[in-house]
């Protein structure tokens, strides 16, 4: 095959200076992609990023990659002058938000990665964007590697969205897939995933669900053009999942997973996050361990699912790079907010509260065994107008009380927590009633 | 919530207008699509496609779409000029070529569909399209409504592409999905997919393998910078395949898919589409009936999954006015060509002969079942380098022979097709000998 490439020099390549600003993990992977893979994306693209610098407080400490000590600061706000396009890796939402807001007043455009930041302080950060007609991109803010953003944004605009299920958070996955593979209780799988690096020391946002409810809210308002924030989350974590409730999902063919559900029904949109039964086949039940993976559903394009890794080094690092390409393009054209981070145009009526909601149940009640008590139950589920589709009892840990698994047909959530509050007043019932919503995709 | 959008007028929206040639299937979908969602697209991106008009030989048959008469024309060539964007849906390699080398000649974009097309004269319409400085996309030609293309193009543009693996022809997956389900025949299984217009009644193109051969070209090409054509890929289809095959695969933990494999090994290159062993818990092995999925494996991203409707009206008319919308952002900011159809710029050494390829293989042979027969083999496989991972017998359809199922480790394709012949000699060795390749993913 002849290599010569007769269309050398038909594309002047654009070469775009990037300020890196946090070298931490993400840091050091996006210094290293572009150290790696200018020149291919250069010659795909005709832009090739290089690095301008890198700041942060800490210069000293060795990040395996080899970025020439010169191009190291400690002065984060110098390098904007010096940057064409300013990667925010910071994290948090104090500093960092400053950086954004510093380089966007300077007309600098802005990658980053910081989801909690955006689900906070979006509207004003787009709002500072736009007043400087400088970009601001954040494909690495919701699951790390897989172009979820750009796909919502442009592959899919086409389409009114129906609904959107992530599993988005790769710590609560990988901690339930464990909890699934080894039997085990979530305290001492939570322990070890610690130990491992796979969960942090102060576990909250992600087995509570506060990061995938961040990442809810920057996907929830790219598909209904309001942005959300976090207010109108429900969220529901993964903290204290009991063993039994896995195994009696798997019996029934489902599997729990911490999913953010954003859907939409005749203008109504509910948004949320809590532990889910999705059945165990679907294209979403596989995704173990830290994989990541959103299903959208498109009146158009019906059901699809981008899948991958959802943090790391690397991953993280593909998204970065593909967004300084993005605005190292726009830069190269003038084509500054081409399609800017996010446009204001409601696409829906009105929020649904979580008791307004309408889903499948799992009940689980542990009862003491007497004759009569299933016809208790069964009567308030009825006076509550709630449906049974499946009922199973099985033998319990102990003597004295047995599990009953009741799955109901649809039913409207606030129903069935009056029904619950009535079976914990049953002298027949032990400890309180436990509940899942059930998604069946 | 206050919906009284304060942004309004901010944006000024502009008008797109749309030239469809080609009203089938794909054709009604995409005016469906323009005429039911263009006002939320406008809201999301500042572009509104209105369709300028639609042109067939055939325009009395009722498409199920409202589309006033006066937009209907028989006159293709005539509907350029009336045009923004071009919308080539007529399918084939002749008059389709002709619209599109038209529609470029006088600097107006195209959207195409057509994967048959592209993969023949790509390289052709590719120079057009720069010398015209208009763009030409192509969505729609690979995976339906998936926006893999674009995934490729631009959100994983930041890495080298160590492999993609490629459920792409629902067709073949359908089929391959029900003999699994019903333990049935090819043929039965065939026969009954035409009835129900899930095959077309000349199957070749599907279950040959050509389909999905040419968009494996274009992906090969995306991922390594160089316009390969059908020429390189190694095609295999599924016609044939037999019920003892699935069922054994099965049972060793693995699905048969038919699987496009572009991969990259130290710089040399394989590409080739043929039935393929993928281990059947796998993200890949989960995809069934006519759904098609593709995983990319990047050096910084690590493994991908895209997955959705790769055919379908709907789906379809999803990528393509997914296309018309980046089409039209060009036209707003007169960044034509920002992302080039196609950038050459070779990212590879050399390509791999089928028979230098490296793979685990399965290996069915039916024999006479008599002592120091497993030896005979054995000593074949032994002779040509080739280790086995497992072995396995079992009961024959008939007295006279049983199968005998050898797994190996990774050999080299020349090797396994030089015993597999060595076989075949053996007077225990009853017909042909059947050999699968392994993917592990």
């Amino acid at each position: 095959m002849n290599h010569q490439n007769k269309n050398e020099g038909r594309y002047k390549v654009k070469e775009i200076k990037v300020g890196i600003i946090g070298f931490g993990t993400v840091g050091a992977g996006v210094a290293d992609t572009i150290l790696r893979n200018s020149d291919v994306i250069a010659k795909r693209t005709g832009v090739k990023p290089v690095l301008s610098g890198i700041a942060d407080l800490d210069i000293t400490t060795d990040r395996g990659v080899a970025v020439p000590q010169e191009l190291l600061t400690t002065d984060g706000f110098g390098l904007i002058d010096k940057s064409d396009v300013i990667v925010e890796l910071v994290g948090g939402t104090g500093i960092a938000k400053k950086f954004i807001l510093t380089a966007l007043s300077k007309g600098k455009p802005v990658v980053t990665a910081n989801k909690a930041l955006l689900a906070l302080h979006g509207g004003e950060l787009f709002a500072a964007a736009e007043a400087s007609k400088a970009d601001i991109y954040y494909e690495a803010s919701v699951c790390g590697g897989i172009p979820i953003i750009k796909s919502l944004r442009e592959g899919l605009v086409a389409n009114r969205i129906n609904r959107i299920y992530g599993i988005m958070n790769g710590t609560c996955n990988y901690i339930l897939t464990r909890m699934e593979r080894e039997g085990a209780d979530f305290d001492p799988i939570l322990k070890d995933a610690q130990a491992l690096g796979y969960a942090e020391a102060e576990p909250s946002l992600d087995v509570d669900g506060f990061d995938t409810a961040h990442k809810t809210a920057i996907l929830g308002s790219l598909a209904y053009g309001e942005w959300f924030g976090l207010d109108p989350i429900y969220i529901e974590g993964i903290r204290g999942l009991e063993q039994s409730d896995i195994k009696f999902a798997m019996e029934l063919g489902y599997r729990i997973k911490l999913l953010a559900i954003i859907k939409q029904n005749c203008g109504d949109v509910e948004i949320r996050v809590h532990p889910t039964f999705v059945p165990k086949d679907s294209m979403l039940g596989s995704i173990m361990d830290v994989f990541n993976g959103v299903m959208v559903d498109g009146d158009a394009v019906g059901q699809t699912l981008f899948y991958g890794r959802g943090a790391g080094r690397d991953a993280t690092a593909s998204a970065v790079v593909a967004d300084i390409v993005d605005v190292g393009l726009n830069l190269k054209f003038g084509s500054h907010r081409r399609v800017p981070a996010f446009r204001i145009g409601p696409q829906f009526n009105r929020l649904v509260d979580i008791n307004e909601i309408e889903s499948r149940y799992y009940i689980r009640i542990e009862l003491l065994d007497k004759p009569g008590v299933v016809g208790q139950i069964a009567t308030i589920l009825g006076q509550k107008g709630i449906s049974i589709s499946n009922c199973v009892q099985r033998d319990g840990k102990t003597a004295e009380h047995v599990p009953m698994i009741i799955m109901t047909h649809k039913a409207k959530e606030g129903n069935v927590k009056e029904a619950i509050a009535e079976f914990e007043k049953l002298p027949v019932v032990y400890g309180k009633v436990k509940f899942f919503r059930i998604e069946d995709i």
